[in-house]
C-alpha cells in the first residue's frame, strides 16, 4: 500500500507542483483547496500526512492544525506547515498547534521526501505499538511497572564545543521542566544509561563535533545500541545543508534544526518529541504486561498451562541428569468449595501457590494447570532429588491448616502427586510425560490420597 | 550499556590494532588467541559481537564460527569473517558456515564500524522479538495464524538496466528455490505489495538506478512504507565504494555486497536473509497471537472482563445517543453443572456465547465476565434499542432448548438481563454502569428471572 498525501493550497499551481513532486516519488495525492475542504477530506479520507498552507482565505493552516491535532480520527495524521521563509511567529505557532515540521517555500525536494519518508515511519512505528499496546493499557499492572511517566524528561546535549552546548542549554533550561545535561560524544556513548532507563529521553546532537559528520555517525550509533535506541534524536545542521538534513532524518533522526537555533523553536520541537517517547514508552511497558498476562493465571500469579507446555518442551531439550514433572492435586478440593463458598476456594488456591513457589528453586517451574491442579517441572534432577522435592511440597501444604480469615476455621489441606521422570537426553515429549505424570497421580488418588507416587518408566 | 566485542586473533598486533579502533568507538574489548580461547570466551562472556580470524592454528575460524552457531547459547552473537583479500573459498565457506559478514585485510575502519552497527542493531531486533515473542510460540493460535511460512521467498531485483537484472536473477534461479523477479523501482514503490503479506521478503537494490544515489533513496523509501518495511534489503556498491557501503549499512540495510557480484554469494546472503526475516515473521505472528490470548477468555472465546471494562470506558467517551451496558447472568447454571457435569456446563456456556454474539452488530462489545455472566454493551443506543436488543437477547437462549450431544438430554435455559443506560455525553465510568446494571439484574432474579430489568437513571 502506498502512502497517502493531502495537499492543501487555495493556489491551484501550488497544488500542481506538489503534486508532481509527489507523484514522482510514488505517492497518491488528495487536494483540499481551503481549510473547510481539509478538514472534511482530512476525516474522510484518513491521508498518511497532509501538507498545509498556512495563509488560506477562509481559515488558517494553524486553524487547520489545532482542529485536526483535536480530533481522535485525525490527530495522528502527521501534518507538514508550508510558510513563508520569513514568518517566524506562524512557524512557532504551527509548533504550538501541533504541526510536525514546517516547510519554507520554495519547498526543497530532498528535504520535504525525506521529511515525509521519517513522518511516515514514525507514525507507523506509533501506530503499531498502539495497536498492540493499548488493548493492554487496561491492565493494572501496566501502570504499576511504569514507574518512569512522572519524571521529569532527560535531554542530553552534545555539541562541537562547551560554548554553543552552554549556549543551547541555558536557552532551554529558561523554556523546558526537564534536565538538561551536556554531554561528549563518548559520554553520550558509554556512561550514560549504563543502568536501564537511566539514558537520555532526547539527545540534541550537531552533525559536526570534532571532526565532521561525526555527530550524524553518533546518531548512527545511539540508535544501534540498547540503552539508547529508543531515544528520540534531534540533529542540528548548518544553515542550508538540507541534503544532510535529508540523510540524518533517513538515518533514524526524529527531528532536525538548522543552525543558528533558535532557542524557542528547539524547546518545543523537544517538548514534541519528549511526548511522544513517554507515550511510546508507555505503550511498550503495557504491551508487556499484555504479554506477561497471556501466560499467567490470573487468580495465583503463576504460569497458566499454556506456558508450562511450551517451557517444559524446551527444559527437556536441555543438557542435564533429566526432568522430573509432578501433578499436584489438592484433596477434595470440592468439599472447601461446598462448605466454605467460592471466595475461600479461590483464597486456599492462592495460598496453596505461594506455598508450593517458597518450596522450589529459581530455575525450577510451577504452573497451575486448572481448577485445584498445579505442574511443577524440577530441571537437571534425577528420581531421589525428584521424590525428596515432591515429599517437601506435600508437607508443606498437609502439615500447617490454612487460615484464609473470617469466620472460616482453619483448614486442614492435602495434596496428591504424581511423578514421571524423563530421563538425561530423552526424546519423549513434555505432553506424554504430564500424562505418565496424570496417571501416578491417579494411583496416588486411589490408595487413601495425601501421598507421592512415582510413574513406571515408559517400555522402551 | 555499551557492546561488548570479542576480537579473535593468533597474532597480537592484530588484535591491538583491532582494538584500537573499537575503543575509539566506546566498544568494550575482549581477545582470544586461538579458537579453543575464544569458544571458551564466547560461552562464558556472551559478548555482543565476535571479530574472528579465518587463519589460527589450533582451529580454523569456519571451524570456531560452525561451533558458535551449532550451540543454543552462542548462535545469536553476530559473526565477522576476517579473511584475506583472495581467499574466496573460505568466504564462502565462511557464509556457508553461519557469518554474518566477512572483511579483508586490511579492515577499513568506517566500513567496520557501520557493520558492527548494523548487526549489534539486527540482533537486538531479533533478541526483543524473541523475548516477546517467544513465550507465546506455544500458542497454536500463532501456528494457525501463520499461513505465510511455508511458501516459497519472494525476492525482487531492482537494479539500473535490465541487463545487470537479468543477469543476477539467472545466477539466482539456479541457486535458490524462491520465486525471483525484476522491478523497476517504481513497481517495488508501488505496485507490489499493495495486499498484505504480498510484498517480496528480500529486495537486492543496486546504490545507483537511473540517477546517481536512487537506489539508496528507495532503500529509505521502502523502509517507511508499511507493505516493506519487515523486508530484508542487500544493498549493491560499485566496488570498493567502502563509504557508501557504511551510509546504506546505517540507513537500515541489512546487508551489503560490491559488483561485480559473486552469484553464489548473493545467493548465501539471500538465503540466510530470507531465513532471518521469516523467523521475525513467525514471532511478530505468535506475539499477536499472545496480545489477542490476553484479551479473550479461552472457554467461550469472547473477550474477558479486562478487555470489557477498557473497551467499555472507550466506548461511553464516543459521541453518540448513549451507551447501554446490559449483564446477562443463566438462571439456575449451578444445577445445569451439578446434575450433568462440567463438561456440559462448559458446553453450554460456549453455545450461549455463540447464540449471543448472532444477535449482536459488529460494534456492539460482548465479553464473558467470569462464570455463567455475559456483558453486553451497544455503542449509540437509547432506551428502546437497549430494550428490543435485550429482549432479543433473552428470546434467543430460552426459546431454543440446548443440545448439547451425548447422552444429555436438550436443555432448557433461561437468562436474566439487567440493563442501565449512559445518557449521550454522560461522564460515568463504566464500572459505575456495571455496578448499576448489576443492581438491575439482581431486580430480574429477584422478580422470578428469564426477564429483562431496566436501572433507574442514577441521582444527578
Amino acid at each position: 500500500m502506498t502512502g497517502r498525501i493531502l495537499v492543501v493550497d487555495d493556489v491551484a499551481t501550488n497544488r500542481i507542483v506538489m503534486k508532481v513532486k509527489l507523484a514522482a516519488a510514488c505517492y497518491a495525492v488528495d487536494q483540499a483547496d481551503c481549510g473547510e475542504a481539509a478538514l472534511a477530506a482530512a476525516r474522510a479520507g484518513r491521508p498518511d500526512l497532509i501538507l498545509l498552507d498556512v495563509v488560506m482565505p477562509d481559515m488558517s493552516g494553524l486553524e487547520v492544525c489545532r482542529r485536526l491535532k483535536a480530533e481522535p480520527e485525525t490527530a495522528d495524521i502527521p501534518v507538514i506547515l508550508i510558510t513563508a521563509l520569513t514568518d517566524r511567529a506562524s512557524k512557532m505557532a504551527g509548533l504550538e498547534a501541533g504541526a510536525d515540521d514546517f516547510l519554507t517555500k520554495p519547498v526543497d525536494e530532498v528535504t520535504l521526501l525525506a521529511r515525509v519518508r521519517s513522518l511516515l515511519r514514525a507514525r507507523d512505528t506509533a501506530r503499531e505499538l498502539r495497536q498492540r499496546g493499548e488493548p493492554a493499557l487496561g491492565f493494572a499492572e501496566a501502570a504499576a511497572t511504569f514507574a518512569g511517566q512522572e519524571r521529569p524528561g532527560r535531554i542530553a546535549l552534545v555539541a562541537p564545543g562547551p560554548k554553543g552546548a552552554v549556549l543551547w542549554k541555558t536557552a532551554l533550561d529558561d523554556r523546558l521542566g526537564g534536565e538538561v545535561s551536556i554531554l561528549p560524544r563518548d559520554a553520550a556513548l558509554m556512561g550514560v544509561g549504563s543502568e536501564e532507563g537511566e539514558a537520555p529521553d532526547v539527545f540534541v546532537i550537531a552533525a559536526d563535533l570534532t571532526h565532521r559528520n561525526e555527530g550524524l555517525r553518533l546518531l548512527s550509533d545511539l540508535l544501534s545500541r540498547p540503552a539508547t535506541r529508543n531515544a528520540a534524536t534531534v540533529m542540528i545542521l548548518p544553515a542550508g545543508d538540507g541534503e544532510r538534513a535529508a540523510i540524518a532524518l533517513d538515518l533514524g533522526a526524529h527531528d532536525i534544526l538548522y543552525d543558528p537555533v533558535d532557542a524557542q523553536e528547539l524547546a518545543l520541537r523537544i517538548r514534541t518529541q519528549l511526548g511522544r517517547k513517554r507515550q511510546a514508552d508507555r505503550l511498550r511497558a503495557s504491551l508487556q504486561a499484555g504479554l506477561e498476562m497471556a501466560v499467567t493465571d490470573s487468580l495465583t500469579g503463576l504460569h497458566n498451562r499454556r506456558y508450562a507446555l511450551f517451557q517444559l518442551d524446551r527444559m527437556i531439550a536441555r543438557p542435564g541428569r533429566g526432568v522430573a514433572v509432578m501433578l499436584l492435586d489438592i484433596d477434595h478440593f470440592k468439599q472447601v468449595n461446598d462448605r466454605h463458598g467460592h471466595s475461600v476456594g479461590d483464597a486456599v488456591l492462592s495460598l496453596v501457590a505461594r506455598r508450593l513457589r517458597a518450596q522450589l528453586r529459581t530455575g525450577d517451574l510451577l504452573a497451575r494447570m486448572g481448577g485445584e491442579e498445579f505442574l511443577v517441572a524440577l530441571p537437571d534432577s534425577d528420581r531421589r532429588a525428584a521424590l525428596d522435592c515432591a515429599e517437601r511440597l506435600r508437607a508443606s501444604i498437609g502439615e500447617t491448616p490454612f487460615l484464609v480469615g473470617g469466620e472460616v476455621p482453619p483448614l486442614t489441606i492435602t495434596l496428591s502427586v504424581g511423578i514421571a521422570l524423563a530421563a538425561p537426553g530423552s526424546s519423549e515429549a513434555g505432553q506424554s510425560l504430564i500424562d505418565r505424570a496424570d496417571g501416578a497421580l491417579y494411583g496416588a488418588k486411589a490408595h487413601g490420597r495425601d501421598q507421592v507416587t512415582l510413574s513406571p518408566l515408559p517400555a522402551a
